[in-house]
């Protein structure tokens, strides 16, 4: 548990503040960052699909967690006291009547559940568990839950923006020492590893994600794992990292040159750095991811650019990518403790892109930035001296 | 694609097997190994909780896509031709009504879908979208396929076993390397970095879990993170790895006293290790993994440590953790190419334990080891010397 039990008792109280007013007698939780945004508990054990994980929110008073037993140690270093574990698995009933019986022991018959079922939410249990969960539940009606968690969890605390701001400065020290990592020759998927080394190396707890590509004049998309291509000169080369510390992610990218580029390279490099600085700009409360959306797209479009497509930023926190996105559609009202990514793309040649990646938080008056900015001009590696 | 398309191809051809045993019209996956399995589509991108992925393998011919533009590049790259993409998020349909109609065109009204819904299966999309989906798809009936697919995917081919081999050998030499790494007076979450950075020096692509513990005569328990406490003499030291390599995981940790070992953990090292050896030896084809439960069970009790409870191993592969358990419940039939960690413990006092785990895999006429195996001697760092 990382942060102050005051931390978790306010995330309780505003979700029960807001399941009063939505007539909700209990929230079930089944997904990692919902389970540890209300719980404190960490592990990467979640990386086992075996054991589903429940917790419950009840409209009044603390969190139940019933768990498996593999888990019980851990969980009482956290603050939740009610614990109910079963030895999991269990091919007979795998902690599904336990969590019935605590649902109903906390709710009256009539009310309703709250589960996430809205979009951005998943289910972390099989679904014959749930369809049996459903039946012991008798008269209680399971409603949405997915846009009242949203809303509570876009609003960060003073704490968990220092946590993503502790991360994001790990991946910017990390970032800076890839002109001694990524040459000429090197295998891209050497480089992955190499710079993962650094991100551990600079303080990150584990590296949950690093994307990127390496091409000449651009890549090809931002969601590849690394190929064992050898970096060539002319290649733009592009990191992505969703790194963690104390539980919360970073998620921003670099682009350098290798040995030379191109006025295509050069000047996208400024046209999407100025473009991120559009959206910078138009952050502040009330403004609408919309709105952002279409200022950095603006800027983009006038320095003669198109845009390589998809949103242009997102939400950031306990996951690698949250609500809200920076698109058109999204009129969701900015408040001071959002943690944004400015995101823009540009096409540099049919097949090429370039993409920019920075991190803000909103404030009262505007917005602060989160990652420590890339420089407007591309940088080259290893360029002709 | 890190597999020829023949192994996908055998995939595909033993899936619609099963299928028309099963009369199922068309299997609809929504995670990330169950998506990677038939289409090689490998990246780190799940990460992001946003967008939801599909894919269907109809009851004869090959897979579908139905996918996120931000993906099409990427899929164009696996041998997976139909590829469907929208631009998502997109807040009126993110996909749904796209997927509806890809599987009424390949499935006739009154046929049944499979979607997996039995234990340690989930499902990847939201639940709202799932119940519209039902709607869409008019007269016909979704069904579990969690069975049909572990069946298959708990059968490892030769490309797989030696996948896992080949991970296997990453984390033992960087578990060779850890008494470079683990001092007295270091602190557990420096040394949980550093391990990381072997593993990745050493071969891994990414490293998906480390789990481990430190304390006086034994841990805690076995899925927390590091804690910043300094190791100190007397400590037994365990670090468990899930690390990565072309999408599979090893599974497997490593014990160590800090400066010098209790009787008790010496007994216990060696009483693992024999308890491993009688799995091992239990290990044949038509044997279950509720034999070699009881073989390793036996063996710790003879041996007069009580276990500290929960399974005795479990399958492995794309996953951490992957069907069957071995547990007492568990009568699977072992067959040649099953993989499975062999995962014993034994209480060194109230609340101090050790685990060890190892890989095999089963072959005809009995096991193999997928991981070189520890020593039967507790191995001691920097003792007196």
């Amino acid at each position: 548990m990382r942060f102050s039990v005051d931390e978790y008792h306010a995330r309780v109280a505003k979700a029960q503040a807001a399941m009063a007013h939505e007539e909700i007698a209990a929230l079930l939780l089944t997904t990692e960052p919902d389970f540890r945004y209300f719980s404190g508990f960490l592990t990467r054990f979640w990386e086992s699909p075996t054991r589903p994980w429940y917790l419950i929110i009840p409209a009044s008073g603390e969190p139940v967690a019933v768990i498996p037993s593999i888990g019980a140690e851990l969980m009482q270093a956290t603050w939740v006291k009610d614990i109910r574990t079963w030895q999991s698995p269990d091919y007979d009933d795998d902690g599904v009547s336990l969590l019935a019986d605590a649902i109903r022991g906390l709710t009256s018959a009539g009310t309703r559940i709250g589960v996430p079922m809205g979009r951005e939410s998943a289910l972390r249990m099989p679904l014959a568990d749930y369809a049996r969960l459903q039946t012991l539940l008798g008269a209680r009606r399971v409603i949405d839950a997915a846009a009242l968690l949203r809303r509570l969890q876009c609003v960060k605390s003073h704490d968990e923006i220092e946590a993503i701001r502790a991360i994001c400065g790990v991946a910017g020290r990390a970032f800076d020492r890839v002109p001694e990592i990524a040459q000429a020759g090197k295998p891209l998927s050497q480089v992955f590893r190499e710079f993962q080394m650094a991100l551990l190396d600079e303080g990150a707890e584990w590296v949950s994600y690093l994307a990127g590509g390496a091409g000449v004049g651009g890549y090809g998309d931002v969601i590849s794992p690394a190929s064992d291509r050898p970096l060539a000169t002319g290649d733009l080369l592009m990191l992505d990292t969703g790194a963690v510390k104390a539980g919360y992610f970073c998620d921003f990218d670099r682009n350098w040159a290798i040995g030379a580029a191109t006025p295509a390279m050069l000047d996208a490099h400024r046209a999407l750095h100025d473009s991120i600085d559009a959206g910078f700009d138009a952050a502040r409360p009330r403004a609408t991811p919309s709105d952002l959306s279409r200022a950095i797209a603006k800027s983009v479009e006038q320095s003669g650019f198109a845009s390589a497509g998809g949103r242009l930023g997102h939400g950031l926190g306990m996951r690698l990518t949250e609500p809200p996105s920076l698109i058109p559609a999204d009129d969701t009202p900015l408040e001071p403790g959002m943690v944004l990514t400015l995101e823009p793309s540009a096409v540099l040649a049919p097949g090429r892109i370039m993409v920019q990646e920075e991190v803000i938080v909103v404030r009262e008056n505007g917005a602060e930035w989160l990652t420590p900015r890339a420089p407007r001009e591309l940088p080259i590696i290893g360029g002709a001296s």
